[in-house]
């Protein structure tokens, strides 16, 4: 059985995020209909992360497994074809049977985008935050440092119903917080992230630029476990699951 | 009566132009029903450039007479508030009585982007003509200097139903030519330009990259005065009117 990864990248504004969901488009619907149209099979798809409605992506890494011969250079051609525009394959591999992108995952980096000049340019309403408020760029640097290492994130977990986690223990490796053009971007990078927890760093960190959090609570914030204590959920479409890694 | 200036920035994609029009949607008929809320009054709009349907801007400049004495700051800000969000007001100023934003240009800069990879980053689909062909930069850059300079740019000229200029000579200040993050930008200044000739200057130089014309051919094609010779027109949708500049 051959072993198929693609990396993709798309656009999650009009999706209810990737997972398959009777309420309306995923990403994962629109690349098993399309792969079942080129295969004429059915594929079970496993993807690295579940991003969220709204959230966008360039290094979502999915496999599927097939018994049919189609060379990657003409199933990576056939999926360029079909797939909506907002969706884009930017790499067809095959790999060994026995790898898994969620098992096998290294790490990953998340971008935050957002804009907190007056206006935002309208090219980036759909992949940016505008929060039109002046925050403090050194003081959000020193929470985000408190924030790197390996703690328990329970304050930065939105419970999804019918989720539970064994533990809520997570190893953030960096932060960075980067001007770039009249906007922020926050690169987050880490092995594995609970429910929402990267749009509840970004928020919080936010809320300590304004000056609503000191960055010295952090670390309280983090021992008390309590959610309702840190800030607010960054909106969905700031964020970009930019790079997956394998060891 | 006050002279009050408006800088535009937009989203071109679902608009059918600057200009009104019977047919659908445009930035002009957007504008004027919102001020004709705020101000309680018809106004007449003159812009400096009247970007075709599908084209972007970040600089184009707008001025309308009132006798209402609303201040700019409150202007601004109802203007944010009621506009669409791919239409943003970047700053409102009261000028001279006499300022007129076309008559009185000294010059505009426009950007046109594409992306000459396999694939396109779907965020750009909109914003960034994907033509997915080895490009040689080094010919395309000695065209784009052939055709800096006062010329007649009749070849790179279409012709607009009704549009008559009195003649099609034009001043290109400069092209540049940029790789940016797998990306071109080419970038154009000139004091005014032909109807679609930016589109066409850009086409026609991707056509000289790709070895379908010779660089050297460029001042032939000038000289001739003939559109069928020059090469394809580019696409709307990679062009943004970029920055207009007053003396």
């Amino acid at each position: 059985m051959r072993n198929v990864k693609l990396t993709l990248a798309y656009d999650g504004t009009r999706f209810l995020g990737w997972q398959k969901t009777n309420e309306g488009p995923s990403i994962e619907q629109e690349l098993e209909t399309v792969l079942g149209k080129i295969l004429q099979e059915k594929t079970v798809l496993q993807a690295t992360s579940r991003t969220d409605a709204g959230v966008h992506a360039r290094g979502q890494i999915v496999n599927f497994r097939t018994e049919k011969l189609i060379p990657t250079d003409k199933l990576h051609l056939s999926l360029c074809c079909l797939l909506p525009k907002d969706v884009v394959v930017i790499a067809v591999e095959e790999v060994h049977e026995n790898f898994h992108p969620t098992l096998d995952v290294a790490g990953k980096e998340y971008h935050y985008w957002m804009c907190t000049d007056t206006f935002q340019y309208p090219e980036h309403r759909l992949y940016s935050w505008h929060y039109p408020y002046s925050l403090d760029l050194n003081i959000m640097q020193e929470a985000a440092e408190s924030l790197i290492g390996t703690h328990d994130f329970s304050a930065f977990c939105n419970l999804k119903k019918n989720q539970e986690y064994e533990h809520c223990i997570r190893e953030v490796k960096d932060i960075r917080i980067l001007p770039i053009d009249k906007r922020l971007r926050f690169e987050i990078v880490g092995k594995s992230f609970l429910y929402k927890m990267v749009r509840n760093l970004v928020g919080s960190m936010v809320c300590v630029g304004r000056g609503k959090i000191a960055a010295k609570e952090f670390m309280k914030i983090l021992e008390t476990k309590d959610r309702r204590l840190a800030g607010v959920t960054a909106p969905a479409h700031g964020l970009i699951l930019h790079e997956t890694f394998y060891s």
